[in-house]
Parts: C-alpha cells; sequence; structure tokens
C-alpha cells in the first residue's frame, strides 16, 4: 500500500515537491496516494488568474503572494506553461523571478507544462490542488498562460477567477478572446500607471452594463501595478475575499464544490475506462485487429465501437 | 432503421442541411445515419483556417471558395462561432456577407455555435465533415474564430491548415498565441496592402528558420487581399495544393487518415461509455446516491469510481 511521506503532514515542501511529482508523473501509486488524501481536502481557497500573455500575470501573482504572506498565510502556486519553443522563454524567466520565494515555507510555486495535452492538463491541474489543499495551504493560486482552452477551464477548477489586462496590449474590448470576459470573477487592469488604463476600465465596466444579467455577481474592477511598491493589490485581495463571501452566503460556494466532486468522479469514472480500453489497444489481439479493419474501411467505425465495447466488459470478467 | 433522404445521394442541398440538423441536434437516429454515410466517406480534402479575430479569415475564405468554384470544384464550409455576447455581433456579420454563395449549389456553409462545449463542438464538427464528405464535396473548409482550444484542435480535422496574420492586428510574433505557429501548414499573411505585412511576413519566416526541423514541411507565407479584386488567392489555393500533394506522396496523407480513423472509434467507444454512465446518473437509483455521498464527504472519489464502472457494467448483462 502507497503511503504519503511522514514529512507531508508535519508542512515539509521537500514531501509536498515529492508527492505532486508522483501525480504529475502518473506513478502507479498515484490513485491511492490521492484516495488518502481526499478526506484531508477542501479547506484552501482557489484562485484562477488568467489574461493575455504581457499581462503581467506573473508580477501580479507575485505581489498578491507576498500580501497574502504579509497576513501569515500560505499559499500553493500553480503556474501552467504551455511550453511553446516561441514564448517559453519569457515565461521561463517568470519562473525564475518567483524563485524569490525558494526561502519561504508558507510559499511552494510548481510549474507544469501542457506542450500537446491540454485535456491532460485540466485532470493534473486538479488533482495536484488536491495535494496542496491537504498539505494545508490556505490559498491555492492557479496562474495561466494565455493560451487556449486552459484558458477558459480555469473557472472549472478556480473558486474565483481574476482576470487580468492591460492597457496597450492589444487588451480592448474587442480583441478579446471570446469567453474570456464572462468567466470572470474579478477584473484587474494591471499595469495601470500606463496610459489608457482608465479607458480599459471604463470598457470594461461598459460591457458589464450591457450584461442584463442583475441577480449575479457583478465583478468589480480593479486597477493594479506591481512596480516599485505595488499599488492596488491589498484592494485586489480584499475584492476577491467579498467575492468569496458572497459564494459562501449565498450557498454557492457549498453548492458549486459538490457539483465539482460529482464531477470530478465522473472523470475518474471516464478515466479508468479509457484506461481499460487503451490497454487492448495497445496489445496485439481482437481489439487492435477490428481497428486496423475500421482505418482500411472494411468496419465502420459504429459496428466497431459497439463491438469493442463489449470485448472489454468481456474482458473485465 | 433510420433512412438517408433521398435527395441527399442526388446532391439536394436542402437534404444535406436536414442530415446536418439532424446530426447537430443529437437526434436518436444520428448513430444509424453515420453509420450508412461511412462508407461514402474520404473524398473530401479537408482545411482548417484558423487566426485571431480580426484578420479577416471570413473574408479570405470567401475569397477561396469564389477561387475553387471557377475551377468548377464544390465546397462545404463549417463557421465555428464561439457566440460570444461580446464578439458574436461582428462574427453574425461575417456570416450574412456569406450569403452571396446562397443560390450557388456547389457552395455550402454551415455556422455552428461553440457556446459552453468546446470538446462537444470537436466532436459534431467532425460528424458534420463525414456528412459533407459523403454529400461528394470535394474541398470542405472549417473556419475557426480565434478562440479557445478549438483553434488548436483543428489540427486533428484538417488536412491542411492555414493560420491568417494581419500586420497591426496585434499579430507581431511575441503576441501570437501559444501553440498556434506550430499548426501551420500554410500562413497567410492578410491584408497585405497594410503597412507593416513585409515584415510580418519576415518575422514568420525568421521564426520557421529557428526551427530546426528540416525534414518537415516548411509552411510557405503567402500575402493575400481580399478587397477589390482579391491578390494572392489562386497562389494560396496552389500552396495548400502544393502540402496536400506533399502528404499524399509522402504517405503522410493515408497514414493520418488510418490514425484519425481509429482515433474516432476510441472516441465513439468512449461516448457510448459515458453515455450508459450518464443514464444511470440522471437516474435515481445507486449511482446517483453513491454520488451524493461523494459530494458530502463520505466516500472518496476513486472508491466511487470502480464501484460505479462495476455497476455500470452490471446493468448492462
Amino acid at each position: 500500500m502507497a503511503d504519503l511521506p511522514q514529512g507531508f503532514w508535519s508542512g515539509e515542501q521537500r514531501s509536498l515537491a515529492r508527492v505532486i511529482s508522483l501525480v504529475e508523473n502518473e506513478m502507479p501509486e498515484k490513485d491511492e496516494i490521492l484516495r488518502k488524501l481526499y478526506q484531508h481536502t477542501g479547506r484552501s481557497y482557489i484562485l484562477g488568474f488568467t489574461g493575455s500573455p504581457g499581462a503581467g500575470k506573473s508580477s501580479l501573482v507575485d505581489s498578491i503572494i507576498r500580501e497574502i504572506r504579509r497576513r501569515k498565510q500560505t499559499v500553493g502556486v500553480i503556474a501552467v506553461d504551455p511550453s511553446s519553443p516561441f514564448t517559453g522563454g519569457a515565461f521561463l524567466g517568470d519562473r525564475i523571478r518567483m524563485n524569490e520565494h525558494a526561502l519561504d515555507d508558507g510559499v511552494f510555486v510548481r510549474s507544469m507544462a501542457t506542450r500537446g495535452s491540454l485535456g491532460g492538463l485540466a485532470k493534473t491541474t486538479k488533482e495536484v490542488v488536491k495535494v496542496m489543499d491537504a498539505f494545508g495551504m490556505d490559498w491555492i493560486i492557479i496562474e495561466t498562460v494565455g493560451v487556449g482552452q486552459s484558458e477558459l477551464d480555469i473557472m472549472y477548477i478556480a473558486d474565483s477567477t481574476i482576470v487580468v489586462l492591460t492597457p496597450g496590449a492589444g487588451d480592448s474590448i474587442q480583441s478579446m478572446k471570446a469567453g474570456i470576459m464572462e468567466i470572470a470573477d474579478v477584473f484587474a487592469i494591471n499595469k495601470c500607471d500606463m496610459p489608457g488604463a482608465d479607458t480599459l476600465a471604463l470598457e470594461v465596466n461598459l460591457m458589464l452594463d450591457m450584461q442584463d444579467d442583475h441577480i449575479k455577481w457583478r465583478p468589480p474592477v480593479l486597477k493594479t501595478a506591481t512596480i516599485n511598491r505595488g499599488e492596488g493589490i491589498e484592494e485586489l485581495l480584499g475584492a476577491i475575499e467579498t467575492h468569496r463571501d458572497y459564494l459562501k452566503e449565498k450557498g454557492f460556494f457549498e453548492a458549486r464544490r459538490k457539483e465539482r466532486t460529482k464531477n470530478e468522479t465522473l472523470d475518474i469514472v471516464n478515466y479508468q475506462w479509457q484506461r481499460l480500453v487503451r490497454k487492448q489497444v495497445d496489445s496485439p489481439g481482437r481489439v487492435k485487429d477490428l481497428l486496423d479493419k475500421v482505418a482500411s474501411m472494411e468496419v465502420d467505425p459504429y459496428t466497431a465501437s459497439s463491438k469493442i465495447i463489449e470485448w472489454v466488459i468481456a474482458d473485465l470478467k
């Protein structure tokens, strides 16, 4: 039986790092470890930071970390890195900068590469969140680089989603990625010392006015800056806490967590099923042969699919 | 037994429209219809057009359609519409403009909304491609709006992927979405009459020089314009055909099609499995009860998952 390293429960970061690696690398003991962690989860509050590359998300997350630490609270950070050969460099720089917190036991930063498997990333991110949660982090921050689906998927993981915008970075409302405005619980207009910040804040507020959904939470629009001593950071964390209180008061927090837990369970059901199918596909046998027949158009995929389900199930008995 | 409308095989667009709606709306006869279509598929060549919103993709696709029609070939177009309340308007305008081809039997345009289900979209897109393919279209064009994962997913559906860039639209290489450069088989620098087009083309070429992968296809960078009588459209279609010939000569076309067919079959396996699970989750019974226990943290998701798989299978006997 796989067990958690002793140091994990006493707050040793080295043990936390080891458990996360084990999860990320899909080690055989993973399921057992996650099963054991499970009853200790549910206490962290999860933030998602998203926005265009160049919006200064990493610096802003850095400032938020400092504010959290000033309050003597702890935080785990998951930086989702798309590992593009073209943007990877700059992002790596950000990661190095984050090492400022390397000697602080109350902060743990983990970079995760998404190359080639965004769907897989969502799954692993959720699992790493569970590990950090069980470890006892007060806050967990997921920072995505402005890329593809992960940017929108963050709303399924985070309790509060912060969309970071910057004046001048092409972040006009028109050029905004579809869907990104709708997932925001809080807007941060970052680099607010740059020209155009007020206009951008105004545009976002006008856009929010257009949404006639008055019953729902209206995302506040905050101005932030991270250079010098920073600006608006305390207020940003304050706005996040107001959103958290709102979710808890209305019962949304509890309801959403329950819904997510159910969905996560069904994801595991599907994942375990796919593993069973994959096992048959990867080894010589009738499933593999049938797929070859589909590829050469001798059998259609629908007839083959029913047959494969039948065979995978038969093999379980 | 579900059957295809008679007109479908004689090239009636009305029948094509009806079959597509049936697939999109997940009607009960869908699987049976797709099964019957299957043996008639595999003859269309599939293009994916992607790029930032505002890059002029729709106009470019329009011009390509005209070029295809000039050659007396047929084309089906699937416009993937993210349906954001904030960008939806402009995009709808594009769709209306496409109506220029409404009376032409050799062109069929279908808009598909993605709202809230990007994963689902990929599945439906693939199915609609199959329908258009069986209908006998020479070309199928999938046009995505620059949004989320669908933009990258297109490479899994298209035979050739065309990335459309525009000078001045914030399309500098730095701000480029991660992953988007890697999926291009052909680059179109659109609105090439605008200042900065040459610089952008140069930047893209420099970036391609950086990739040391000399064995692979090097995407050509073409300059296009769609205003007045257009520019570079014939050349763009020519470059696409060169890529097609390359894929076919090297055997990649055949190999990739086979691989995709296998993956599509496994997708159907998973989809049919998920439908079985969903049936149990949605009706009162032990699966539903167990999920409630997971939500209230009485049972962990891993233990529950194994139990659910067992029960779903037991229910099949």
